[in-house]
């Protein structure tokens, strides 16, 4: 996977974290990782189509989904309930759509299908072996949270670049 | 949501299920479901863009989902390994793929994103309050299993026209 494929996205957490939520985050090391979901996590995933067809993925814990969200609408939110996971699901929407818009200028535009949230007390999310995650786990005063995003095998990583720098110094 | 939206899904299952696994499918009544997924279920998700953004899913229980691949392979499948959900994936992957093709006669072409697929003891897939799965149960020798389309709110059901008919009629 290039570099600029997977860094629109890390900038559009940044952005979207700074500018929303007025909290800055610290990423981790890039990985590879072939299956993804922490028990309990609450996922949101969209698809991406278009040059890269894949999809992207941010995977909060419930206390960190709690945190962001309550920051979000001013108000501490303590169940999970349908307007959490409308908003869950907005925030990968924000991140996807933000990178679909960087990614713009200099390819074909990518397309983004509906979020989904997944939840629950025991489960995993996967996708065909022939693909890999792409890992970026972040930190913040909110909580930690996890961007994965994966792209099919033609437009997979090339193992001779190794893996992006971060995208933080174009801010 | 027009006919023409979930009518190509249908049709695809069908064929699918006929050509690839000699397995005649009937589907019980179209309904409309907020929330979806099945203590339990394998559940694959792919993404669609385009004039039609939202996510096509096939839930299958797990017993299903083995005799499925089973058949599929050619030879007996016990176990839930990576084979199997690769296999599933490739299901949804062929079912949103039969329905573009159909759907692209008339429409602008929709996108297919990466499948995905959940998996676990207690989990549940989710999407934005604002849109509706159109749940379609099926039953065959193989077992039950589940079709689930979601679109947004702008190319949703018209609620006048009704649910619409088994497009079994055009196979």
């Amino acid at each position: 996977m290039k570099a600029e494929y997977i860094n629109p996205f890390v900038e559009s957490v940044y952005e979207l974290f700074l500018t929303m939520l007025s909290c800055e985050v610290n990423r981790g090391d890039i990985g590879l990782t072939q299956e993804m979901g922490q028990p309990r996590d609450i996922t949101a995933l969209i698809g991406l189509s278009g040059p890269a067809r894949g999809i992207v993925v941010l995977s909060f814990p419930v206390n960190t989904a709690l945190s962001i969200v309550s920051r979000l609408l001013g108000s501490e939110v303590r169940v999970v309930d349908e307007s959490l996971l409308d908003s869950v699901a907005e925030l990968v929407n924000i991140v996807a759509g933000g990178a679909k818009a960087k990614l713009h200028a200099d390819d074909p535009p990518i397309d983004l299908s509906l979020p989904t949230v997944v939840r629950g007390q025991r489960y995993s999310v996967e996708h065909p072996s022939k693909s890999s995650w792409l890992d970026v786990p972040f930190t913040s005063e909110l909580g930690t949270f996890h961007l994965r995003v994966a792209l099919e095998a033609s437009a997979m990583v090339n193992e001779d670049q190794g893996v992006p720098a971060a995208a933080r110094e174009t801010r």
